[in-house]
């Protein structure tokens, strides 16, 4: 049986201003259907992990909305982080507690704000992966290109191993478009989808080989965890964990002494970086226009290709526009052209220039 | 003295989500700055007409709202009608209830919602159409077609009068663009503005011969006016009066007759038709934008000659278009390209099909 731990942090700036810091892209229903996106993400776990087996990590901020999402999810299973350590500690945390409770578990991570299509063959893939595992890799499952993508991270594939399962060789920086371009033509390179199996044990002990501060930091919390002392070590020991990502902090060190493979898969992924991406990956209507706006009166006329998100009922009217964004949200609205979707970031820094928090 | 009534009419669909029924274009600060249409009609005739010489007519619904923006107008020349009847009855009111209170009143009558540039020539064509006025004929003031317009009526010179005076030929309909062009080229046609000048016992003597029901119902009813009997006049007779404009109503028949006059204006008017010629007569930005948002907060990147109005402190975020509108309302917003901002009187009629009268 395998366990599912998700990972639900990080703000999405580029989904402002639906994404807020109170209420973060993984909260809201950008799936096609009524369900949020970490809600989606359990959905699509089932198969192989009950809830039982599900486990969430998340700052403190959002385990109440998450627990009001997920109320299959036992609530000793939704670990909140005191403050953001990136996901090195946050993978490392999960591990730790679940190895508490059993020592032999294999353990799943998922982001919780991505949208992976094809389950069936998605359910295959981490049964290869969870296979992997078990024979004491840190695996990850890595994404056939479907372009060339400067956004992401990339796998370079080495021997084969058990099944569809391929050693990493080598974890490879997010590259510039014409190398990205190159990792396409070869045929070698996957996306760091960031989606990782593992034995628990397989895990701490590379955690202790290459960070060892880090590992006894988190044995000390996890130790705790189920205990009345738990909160007095979590103030403690976690404002001293060293920040850093899984993939700097253990997985290319572990690539380097060949501990991690990957399986290979051609599924639909995206990690919902920005509005276009969105319109790019959910079901549009007739004319190219994808529609979130479930309480909102909307009337398009002659728009094509457009994105119009939002969590208002008020009546939101279009002429004449194609690859447009518009976001409407009580305190906030948003109009920008598909192609400068990425910007929006850049709106959020700018607003936090000027003061406004409370509108971040 | 000339008097100056301010007609007060119209809801300006074309400027939804901001012009409504409870709320129409001319109590909006759509002038440059924070004085609303209606202030600035009062504003630009200040020269000519004491606020104590100063009348409107409007709904029944708007004379509140009326009222709070324009404290310095004595309430008893707020003249409220009971249903909209066309420009004929409201101007045929007005002469009427001045006739009683000063029988050798000179009028002007303007529209609540133009905006007119040129302050010391507008003053001075004012001044010649009174003159006019006094020589017995109901003048008009005529814009000089800056463009071939197909939106407007327009006036056909005839031979001169006094000063600056000339006759009007002949009254035009709203053109094709081909015979729109041909009255630019000839220099002889000019915008009817809807701006009259005349002497009221001269514009009654007009109503009374080419519309004698008309005259007679508003005779009653101005005979009753400053009575204890008015409302119940007012409710007898006006339902009953006839529907028409002042231009079908009198003023064509007048010019048939060689009893209207023009003066020739070349001053910047508009109707403030829709948000794109809005965005054309008032002053812009150094990127072209126009913003009347008094109380958001706006983020525009790499954004151009955009047309962008607010009623809410809501945050507005724009990225990467031109040519655009953009208006933010509490219950409404619309996003629309420039070059199809006439199409929103349809969106409107789409949302009374819908149902959605109160966001009309």
């Amino acid at each position: 049986m395998l366990y599912s731990t998700i990972l639900a942090g990080g703000s999405g700036t580029r989904l402002w201003p639906l994404s807020r810091a109170r209420a973060p892209k993984f909260l809201h229903p950008l799936t096609g259907t009524d369900r949020s996106l970490l809600q989606a993400t359990v959905d699509r776990v089932g198969p192989l992990s009950p809830a039982a087996n599900v486990y969430v990590v998340t700052g403190t901020a959002h385990a109440a909305a998450i627990s009001a999402q997920l109320p299959e999810v036992p609530a000793a299973n939704i670990l909140a982080e005191p403050s953001p350590k990136d996901s090195c500690a946050a993978v490392s945390l999960a591990c730790a507690v679940l190895a508490s409770r059993d020592p032999d578990a294999v353990m799943a991570a998922f982001s919780a704000d991505h949208l992976i299509g094809d389950q069936d063959r998605f359910v295959e893939v981490i049964e290869q992966a969870a296979a992997a595992a078990q024979d004491g890799y840190l695996t990850t499952v890595g994404i056939r290109p479907a372009h060339a993508e400067v956004r992401f991270g990339y796998l370079k594939l080495g021997e084969p191993l058990r099944g569809e399962a391929r050693k990493v060789a080598e974890f490879k920086e997010k590259p510039s478009h014409e190398v990205a371009a190159g990792y396409l033509e070869s045929g070698q390179y996957l996306w760091n989808a960031g989606i990782f199996v593992f034995a628990v044990r397989t895990f701490l002990a590379e955690l202790a080989r290459q960070r060892p501060a880090l590992h006894a930091g988190i044995q000390q919390i996890a130790a705790a965890w189920d205990s009345a002392d738990a909160g007095r070590v979590l103030a403690e020991v976690w404002p001293g964990l060293e920040k850093i990502s899984v993939d700097y902090g253990v997985l290319e060190g572990a690539a380097a002494a060949g501990k991690v493979a990957t399986v290979p898969a051609d599924i639909p992924w995206t990690d919902v970086g920005d509005f276009d991406s969105l319109g790019e990956s959910l079901p549009t209507d007739e004319s190219g226009n994808l529609l979130i706006a479930p309480d909102a009166e909307v009337l398009a006329r002659d728009v094509k290709d457009a994105v119009v998100v939002s969590t208002t009922d008020r009546v939101i009217a279009v002429v004449g526009l194609d690859d447009v964004v518009i976001v409407d949200t009580p305190d906030a609205m948003l109009v920008c052209a598909r192609s400068r979707a990425q910007e929006v970031k850049l709106l959020v820094e700018e607003l936090r220039m000027r003061g406004h928090d409370a509108r971040l």
